[in-house]
This record gives structure tokens, C-alpha cells and sequence, in this order.
């Protein structure tokens, strides 16, 4: 679905333009198309691969989608993918932005995965001449920087629930459950690192060293990015380590409990024991027990056992057993 | 065994020819000539050698078998080595394809250990004579696509087993069960990813920085087939690392298990030893003890009993013991 | 908040200068201008922005906050990010100064977190005018080379308090403290990591191989602020690395406590359940049970239980049972 | 103690020379000695050194021996330590081979670690003339290509342990026989590995790159050799990989098995503590108990506590806890 | 403190000679100054800075003591700063050195840390004036070659150490013992660590790619230091793989301990409990019993009850639980 379709000259809007017309603007001096695409179907796709001369590999791996954060030169042109991320229901959908750059075009293709659109970069963009006049290369920042960008709640997100279960990790009682939370959080962070880490490598490329012809106005830009996704990625790292410390942690934690719910039992049970064994003595059936003919021989023996109970409760309280 | 010879020439198919007539073809100009061989005999592959001029090395390669995936330049030629991998009776199958690439010949021998040929590469490629005429470099990622492709099944089952056991590690009493099967999905992703690893390594020198003259053309063919291996490496890592967090996941549900086992045990034991130690003090053989000769002695004492018994039955389960 | 604004020359220190007339004196030959904010407000940031003629990526990044250790080029000029780290009530406290260094100023603005400010590295700074000749990169390693001195006491703080608790992880019964404090102590290590760990990197590119043309004459300084870096990476590579043993150990240390306090349980138990049976088999009513009518059965008795018991005791405790 | 003293002129044997000639032989066109001495003594040594002009530091290293398998550029000449490994009685033997390469001359040197020579060698050497006119580089690959041929059936008989080990790793009861095979071979490996990974660096450097003058027309055979040590040091890590695995699945098989021994502990303990406390409640002293009284009292107990017991029994088997 | 301080001029001693005329001499050709202190004073170090014209910021090194082991280039002249390791009381003494080194001085600086001195090494480097000819970079060599040297012994100790706790960790209740000399054993191999890996690392620099001018010609000498520092490190690599190893190991072998323990526990509690409860049964007040009544009941029940208990200790036997 095509979402719109503008020619930009000299960092100002020229007019939306229908897509035929599209081969024709391009040519034009310091002109630039920037067209944003939704749920591209394949004919659309073929549409615009003729009209900006798009090379068949890249078009083919916008068709099928899944593909890897990435950003790959045909010639002179750029095909860039990135990978949306967003909370949804305590859950984390992706989605996928295919970015098709040339030095007079670009193109962007956004699958369903993602409920924000672009629009706002765009607005934005058009607010800026000083620095649309950059061309296509500042379309391609603006657009994975707004990308980058909202990457950032979620990293929050990912962070507010390991601490919530850091608070749990030392409360009895909670390892089933935080194990499980623990679980689930390093498969988000899983999925969320496979969207940044190749990114960032990609886009590592596009400042410093050798870089694209047509990047080389931006570098800068591009290095934010980059620097962004390193703090992201850094952040991830940090809760990846966390979380496998957490479960040893907890681990030794269930060990902890076991072994104190252990010496409860061992302390209880010595007490029980010790009462059905003076039980069992005074129960024995000799003819000469002379206490059993005691007045008092039963209190007697009631205030024994609950002596001894009492005495050894005392002593396994100071030892730390109950 | 031959399974088919055929010279190729400006993209078009020439002629089935017999093996002698090979090493007249591969002179002509804009020639070229592409053999598969299935299960190869020593003897077949020596003629090969003479007729292509193979190296030493490679040939003996080829001849041993159980290569690790590779490629080898010698001269200017090449020599590669893929494996295929294919699901078979829930069990993975390792197959192995030796490829000699020169400049006027393709020559694949696959032993057995795959089901499925490449006739299907042969016919697609005579289809876009466009791309065959790029020559023995596009047979060669022709190839070499058809059997990455053929890992992405292998990597889905493998997914599909690794979510089967993620939704049972957190049920109780399968953990027996859980730990064969991950240590069983361990060793299936070790095989697999001793077929893709060295292979992406390999592929990864087909594009980019100094690549061999012969593709020069194709580049951004062999970055795509890299890009593929990249993604199937990638899923692979995030599952041996599932399959480790797994593993300790699972080690600590045991524990937590045991644990909660042993609180009930705990709870259930303190019950009994009440009602014993009850049963023993009434049962001790003191003359004085008022309360036996009540006439509702009895019943007093065993709604004692109970009463206590359901006390702690109440306060243990509130405690989540029980 | 402006602290102060001088302007040097030749290594002497000219005048304490308002903002406004920092861009002319920027412009004299051999004068640079040092400017000290703190908890710098967006219009003050303007202003300077305006005197300097800063990049608008690094203001903003300096007006945002929060960002990575980081040292960024912008033609001749450099961005440095650096965090400061104090003990404060037992905990880390994070604080930020960004430097601006151009060929002719040092403009650091530090954030509130941090209490101590850098007067101290000005006043030393005037006293060495033969250092402060070597113009602003001298003053940029002085600074930094403040900030990195104040590591090395969080660093004791942190190896104190692991001290501390290796003391303690062999000694019984305080497990669950130590793991708890363990899990603390990583926490901090991980927040003082990611603050010397992008600096380390940061500032390897200040010495040795391509160097900013700046800092050219001043290389051997950064290399031992680089020095520094590396001694408190490493110690801090050195705690994580024990922390993660302490934690396996401390969980091996409950096993084996847990198994020490289950074969005492074990002995107990056996011996008070040889009592009961005991006391049991004497209650039983048999008609005829000859030692029940003996005049010394009751004695008998009871010396051979306790006579058993004290047997089973010295048993196990030279089995170490006991 | 010399094995053989040998010269060879183009492919051919020339004639075995007495040691105190080789200075002569050396100094012919394509000529060139080869040496091979066993446990050689300090005293041959220093006559090889003087002959042949060996570097100090090289014989120095050669007299000692206990060196890491690497390769050494003195000059024109190659110093090389490879290490044989041999199996022997179920452990692993440790054999040293010192290869000294020059322009004209190989001398071997092996200690009396290993039981088999080179005697075979020289022999094929001897019989393809072709191969042998690449003078020395080739004689220094054939023996490597020897040694390294002898690895592979160490590294079959380590996964043949090792699968006989996974065959056990989950059958009961055998665990500590299983750790302990586990450490053992763990041991082995590490070994191994020190032996393969070194050289396996070093041979790196034989092919590819920057490459000695004297392996210029052998680099082919050199990375036939890198890739056998790349394969055995692959396998090796998949070896250490499983064995890290297996001990953590060992350890939760323990708590496994430990966890249903309690299981039905518990269980048991249950059954026979309801029997205990059932005949307590009518062992109690009450005078009037009316179930004492019946006839058929004794027997209605003992159905009652069997009815209890087979009932429980019933309901822990379903539960899966008998 | 000065231990002593000589001219040499080629390879020869000169003289010993006063440290104010150290200036005169080192200004002369082919001669150069070797002096050595011992936990040399700040006033020492100045006049030394004086004299040898050294870089303000090493001797601010040397005087602060505790570097990481390092090589700085200062223009010319090199700063070393190197460790020595000693065995003292079973427990790892560090001590440090500083090694200065120009075209025609060495200065050596080591603190009491050490009991061995480097006087050997000097009256080696005498009886060699063929070496000693090659200047400043021979003394750097031989000091660093004796330093590391004496690294060999340490690296036994702990591999004794290792051994010893090796035999023990499959003996029975050692476990607490050796998890806490592995403990002990894994902090020496750290502190062993941070003194060679930091060296290793730098005297790689002194050989093969770009060299510091002084050292070109000593080049094969450091790559022999190099060699050694390589073969300690790898082998501290080992040890600290294997004892992360061990403790694992050390932790399956406590769970495998206290399961066994717990099936005899089971066993004999179950052994118990039958006697107790076929004791309580025959100890039921029910007037109809008819087996109390025998002549031989209770001999009947005695030979009942230890049938019962000889049956279950065979059992238990034979499935190995006693």
C-alpha cells in the first residue's frame, strides 16, 4: 500500500507525485523521491523496482521478509534493513523496515509488525531544510534514528522487570515463579539483541573507516546511531550477565531454604522423637517400674518430656535450627 | 557415477557430452562445461582429474571424503566442499558435495548421504540463461544456495523440538524426560553447526574484500548465500544457548521440586509424629492417670488427636507446605 | 551554572573573562579559553554553543545526558564523555562531565551526581605553566586524569568488601548473606565496569596508532590515563571473575553443609528410633515375656538402651557422622 | 643417536654421507641433507649446530626440549617443535620432534616419547622424486603431515570414550563412575589440545599471507596440513563443549534420581508411620474402649491399617512416587 | 639504595664508577652505564632522572610502585616495569622491578618484594662479551629472561597443588577441604596471572612486527622470553580451566555423596520403622489376641521382626542402598 510518494529539491517539498512519474523526477539535479510504502505487495514491489532500477537480490529479499537487520551496497545504492520493536500485551512484536537508498531516492517499506508508521519523521524532516538538503543519506538517518529511537522503552521495559524480579530473588517462597520470570525475560532479550546486534554492526560501517560514497556528509549522524545501539547493546549485555548470575543466584537460594527447611525438620522431629521415646519406655510392661506406681508418676512424667522439649526447642532456637 | 555432462555455451546448452570429448569443450571460447557425479569411484574422479586438470590435493580430498566444509583456492581454481544435512527418521543425515570450479567447468560429486540431487538447480539455471552466462561462478552459487537452502527445514525442526521441551520445563516430573532431549537437541545442533560454520566462514571470503577473479561478477550472489548461513548461525547460537539456560532452568526446578517434596514430607511426617507421641503418652502404664478412666476418655482423646492433627493440617497449608 | 571562565596564554593565566567576550578571545594566537559549568541549564548550553561554535550533535548529547563514556571527533574538535563514580552510604553514586575541547578552549560541564568538583585541577594547573604551554589537551588529560584518580578509591571500596566476604564464605550458616551480598557487589561491579570500560577504549585512541592532531604532543599523558584504566579494568575482570567462583562455591558450601547436617539428622535419628523400637518391643502384651518379671528387667532395660545408644553414638562420631 | 645422514640432488638419493661431510654436501647446487637423529645427545647437537650453522637459541630449545609445538624464523631457517601423541595403555603419550629446515638441509630430531619413526617417511619420500625436488620445505611437510596423521586415531579413541560415556550418563546409578570418567577424559583432552592448537597457529602462517621464502612452493601442502589440525581441533572443542555438558547433566541426573529416591522414601516413610500411629491409638490404656472388646477386634485393626496401607500404596504408585 | 653501577664499552667492564659521573660516560660511543638499585629512595630516583635524562612520568612510576607489568616507549628510551614471583610460606610473594633502558644506559630498580637479587645475572652478562656487545637491549634481555625465569618454579608449585587436590576430590568427605584449597589455589593462579598475562602481551611487541629501534637486533632473543611467558600462560590457563572444572566436579561428588547417604538413611529408617511397627501392633490392648497368648509368642515375634529386618538389609543390599 502505497502511503505517499514525494519529490524533495534543494531541502524543500517540490509536490506529491504519482508513481509513474517517479524515473522522471530522479533524473532531475539535485532532486530526491522519498516514497513509503505499507505491507508492499510483490506487484507493487516490481513497480518500483523498475522505476528506481533496484537490484532483483535486494527486491527479492523485501518480498519474502525475515530477513536480518542489515545493510548491504548494491553499486551505488544502499538496501538497509531494521527491525522494529515494540511492547504489545507484556509481549514484544517486531516488525520490519526495508530501506531501498540512492543518491536520488528512497524508499521504505514497512510491514504490519509495527503499529507507528513514519509520518512524524517525515513531518519533521520537511521542518528541517538545512538538513533535508543532505539528500537521501539524512532520509535514511532520520528514519533509523526514529527506529533506534524506539528502542528505547523497550530496553526500559526489559530493565523495570528484571528489577522487579531482583526484588523477589531473596524473598522465600518465589523461586518456581522467578526461575520462570527469569526464563522468559532472557528469551525477550533474546529476541531483542538478534534485532540490535547486527544492526549495530552494520551501521558501524557507515562512519569511520571505509564508508559509502553517499554517507559521507553524515557520518556523524550515523554515528549516533551507532552509539545509540551501543548503549542499547551494552544495556542488554548487562541484563543477559544479570539474569544468568540470578539464576545460579537462585538456585542457591532453593539450596538455602532446602537446607533450612531441613534443619527445621531434623529440630522437630528430634523433639517428637525424643517425647514417643520417653512414651515408649513408661509404655514397656515390666512388673517392677516403680514411678508408674507414683501418686504423681504421670504429671511426673508429662513435666519430663515437656521439660525436655522445652529444652531442646531453647537450644535449637539459639542454634539458628528453628 | 555419471549423472550428467553437459557444455554450456553464452548461457544456452549445447550438447550432452561424453566424458573423453570434455577437455576439447573447456578450450573453445565462452565454453563451459558442467558434471555431476553421484557416489564417484576413485576411477571416475582420476579420469576427471586428467580431462579438467585437477589438483592433486583437492582430488584426494575428494576421493577420502569426511571433509570439513571449505574452499580452497589453487591456482585458479577452486575447490569446495558443502555438506547437506536433511531430517531423516527424527535423526539428522550428513551428506557431503565436492565441487571443482575453473573457469570453463563445473564439476559436483555428492556422495550418498543426501536423498536429494540438484537436477532441480541444473533445470532452474538452463531457465535464465542471463544468469548462466555469468558462467561457472553462478553453477557454483546455484549450488551452493540449493543446499543452504535445504538447512532451513533442519533449523525449524530444530526450533520446533527446543519450544516442545520450553513448554514442559516448567511441568512437573518431567525433568528425567527434559535433560535427554536437551542433551539430545544439543548434539543435533553441534552437528549442524559444524556444517555451517566453517562454511559461512569460507563463503564469507566470496565477497567483499580480495575475492578469487572468478567471482568477481557474482559478489553480491555469494554475500547473499553468506547472509543466509549468518542467519541459520545466528538461530543456531540463541539455541545452544537456550539449550544451556535450559539446562540449569531445569537443574533448578529439580531442586525446587525436591524441595517442595520435602516440605510436604516435612509437614505430613510432623502430623503422624503428633498422633504417635499422643498415642504413646496415652499409652504409657502409670496407675494414676485420671483422664483413662473418663468414661468418654477415648473419644476425648482421639478428637484431641484429630483436632490437633487438623490444626496443623490448616496452619501447613496456609504456610504453602502442604 | 557557570563556575568560572579564564583565559590563558602562553601558559599564564590572562583573565577571568565574561561569556561574552569568549569568542574574541578565542581568536587570539597562542590564548585558549578554560570554562567550567555545572549542572549547565539548555540556554546556558545555547550561549556556549554560540561563543565556541560547537556541533549541534554534541550539545544535544550534552543536554540530554545519561550517555556512554565517550570520546567523539567533529573535524578538529573533540566530544568527551566521562562518568565520575563515588562511595556514597554504601552505595555508587554515577556523576557526568562532558568536555568540549577545541584547538583554543576546554568548556566541562559536570552534572550534579557528582560532589566534587574540579577547582582543584585549575589551581594545580596554574602552577605548572610549562604543562599548561601544551594548551587545551593538557588541560583535557588533567581533567580526565582526575576523574579516573577518583576510581581507584571505589575500587578499594569494592575489593574491601569482597575481602570481607570471602572471610566469611567458608564460615557456616552465613550463606544466605553472602549470596545476597554477592549479588550486590556484582551490581556495583557491572555499574563500575560499563563506566571504565568504554573510557579504556576511548581513550586507546589518544595514544599510539592515528592520534587527534590535538593531542598529538600530549600522547604519552593519555597513555598513562590509559594505564590507569587498564589496571582498574583489570582488577575489576579480577572481582567478577572471583564473584562468579565465590557464587559456585557458596552453593557447593550449602551442599556440603546441607549433607553434614543430614548425616547428623541421620545419626540422631537412627538412634533415637532404636530406643522406640526398644520401648516397643517391651510394651508389647505377650503372655509370656520372661524379662518383664525379672526383679532388675525395668534397669536391664534401660541400660541396654541407653548402653545401645551410646555404642551407636561413639560409632558415628568417629565416622564424622557426629 | 643418527638415524640416517642422507643427501639428495634433485629428487634423488645421492648417497648416505658420514656426519662430518654434511658442510660440504650443503654447499652444492640443489643439493640437500637430511638428518634424523633420536634422543639426540648435547654432544651431537653441537656437531649438527657447527654443520649446519644452526642458531643458538634454536639448539638451546632442541636440548632442553619440553617446548610448545611452534614454528621459528631464524633467518633464512625454520626451527620447528611438533609434539607426537600416542595412545598407551589407556593414556596418552607424549613425544617430542625438533625439525631444523634450511635452504639445504632438514635435521630431525625426535625424543624416545613416541615408539614410531619416520623411517617411512623417507621411504615415500624416496619413491615420488617429483615431489622431492621441492627440496626441504617438502620433507619438512611430509613430516608433519606424518605427525599429524597420527593424531587422528588419538582423537577416535577420545569420542569413542566419550560416547561410551553418554551412553551410561543417564542410566542410574552410575554417576561417580561417570564424573570421574568424565575428569579423566577431560584431562586427555586438554592434553591434546595443547599439542594441536599451537601448531595448529603455526602452520597458519606457512600458508596464506606473508609466508618464509622456502615455503613459497609448498604453501598447497601446508594448508592441507592446517586443515587436518583444523578439523581435529574442531572436534576437540566439540569434545570439551559435550564434556561441559555432560557434567551439568550428570549433576542433575544426581538430583534426579536423588529427588525420586526421596520421593518414595517419603512414601514408604508415610505408609509405615500411619501403621505405627494406628497401632498407638489402640495400644492407649483407656478403660473404656470398645473396639477392644470385640471378638473379631484384633483382626478388623489389622484389616484396617493393611486397608490404609494398600491404599495409600495404590494412590503414591499412580502419583508415581512408588 | 645503589647496589652497584659500571661502564661498559664493547662488552667489556670499564669501571665501576661513581653515580655524578654517570652523565660523562654515557656520552661517550659504543660505552654504556648499567646501574642497579634496591628499593631505590625518591632522592635516588631524582639524581638517576638527572643524570640519565629520564621522562618525568615514568619515574613518577617507579616511584609510586604497584604498575601492571608494561613497556613504555618514552621517544628513545624504554620503561619497563616487570614483577618476580616468589614461593615464600606456602603462600605467593610479588615484587616489583623498573627497568629504565636508553641507547646507552639500563637502569634497574626492584623492591624489597623480592629475596633473589639480579647479581647472577650481571656476572653472567660479563662472561659473555659477545653478547654484552650488543648493548642496553642484551641487559634488558637477560634481566627479563632471569625474571621470567624464576616464573617456572611458581608454576610447578601450583601444579603440584592442583595435583594434590586432584587425587583427593573423588575421596570421600574431603569435599569441604578441597573446595577451599581450590579456592585458594584459583586465587594464587589469578594474582600469577595478572603478573605474566600484561607482560607477555608486551614483550610480544619487542619482536616481529614494528619493533622499538633499540631492540631490533635482540629481536630473536625477546621472542624466546616471549616463547616462555606464552608457555606459563597457557599452562595457568589450564589449571584455572581445570579447577572450574573440579569445583563443578566437587559439587557433583557432594550431591552423589548425600544421595547415597540418604538411600542408607532410607534404608535403615525403613529397617526401623517395620520393627516399631510390627512392636506396636503386638502392643495393642485388644482383649482377643490370640498370638500373646502363645508359649513362644514372644520368641515367635522376636524371630519375626528380625526376620523381617535380615530380609529388607539383604535387599537393600543387593540394590545397593547399605
Amino acid at each position: 500500500m502505497l502511503i505517499n510518494c514525494v519529490a524533495y529539491q534543494d531541502g524543500q517539498k517540490l509536490a506529491d507525485i504519482p508513481v509513474e512519474e517517479i524515473s522522471d523526477y530522479i533524473e532531475k539535479p539535485e532532486t530526491f523521491v522519498w516514497v513509503a510504502l505499507r505491507d508492499a505487495q510483490p506487484d507493487e514491489l516490481s513497480i518500483m523496482q523498475q522505476e528506481f532500477g533496484l537490484h532483483e537480490l535486494a527486491v527479492e529479499d523485501a518480498r519474502r521478509g525475515h530477513q536480518r537487520p542489515k545493510i548491504e551496497e548494491y553499486g551505488d545504492s544502499l538496501f538497509v534493513v531494521v527491525k522494529t520493536i515494540e511492547c504489545r500485551d507484556n509481549d514484544i512484536a517486531i516488525g520490519e523496515v526495508d530501506i531501498f537508498v540512492g543518491d536520488s531516492y528512497v524508499l521504505s517499506a514497512r510491514d504490519g509488525g509495527s503499529q507507528q508508521g513514519f509520518l512524524g519523521v517525515r513531518a519533521r524532516a520537511e521542518k528541517e531544510p538545512h538538513m533535508l538538503r543532505l539528500g537521501p543519506a539524512f532520509v535514511l538517518y532520520a528514519l533509523m534514528d526514529a527506529v533506534v529511537d524506539r528502542y528505547f522503552p523497550v530496553l526500559d521495559m526489559l530493565e523495570t522487570e528484571l528489577e522487579k524480579i531482583e526484588e523477589l530473588i531473596f524473598s522465600q517462597g518465589r523461586q518456581r515463579d522467578n526461575i520462570q520470570r527469569l526464563y522468559e525475560l532472557k528469551r525477550k532479550v533474546t529476541i531483542v539483541r538478534h534485532v540490535v546486534s547486527p544492526l549495530m554492526e552494520a551501521v558501524g560501517r557507515l562512519h569511520g573507516g571505509r564508508v559509502p560514497a553517499m554517507c559521507q556528509d553524515t557520518q556523524e549522524y550515523f554515528r549516533d546511531v551507532h552509539d545509540h545501539l551501543h548503549r542499547i547493546s551494552s544495556a542488554l549485555d548487562t541484563i543477559r550477565d544479570t539474569i544468568a548470575t540470578a539464576i545460579q543466584v537462585n538456585l542457591s537460594m532453593v539450596a538455602i531454604e532446602e537446607s533450612e527447611v531441613n534443619k527445621r525438620l531434623a529440630a522437630w522431629a528430634a523433639i517428637f522423637a525424643i517425647c514417643t521415646a520417653f512414651a515408649g519406655v513408661w509404655g514397656m510392661n515390666f512388673k517392677v517400674m516403680p514411678e508408674l506406681e507414683w501418686k504423681y508418676g504421670y504429671p511426673f512424667a508429662l513435666s519430663v518430656m515437656v521439660g525436655v522439649c522445652l529444652y531442646l526447642h531453647r537450644r535449637f532456637k539459639k542454634a539458628g535450627w528453628l
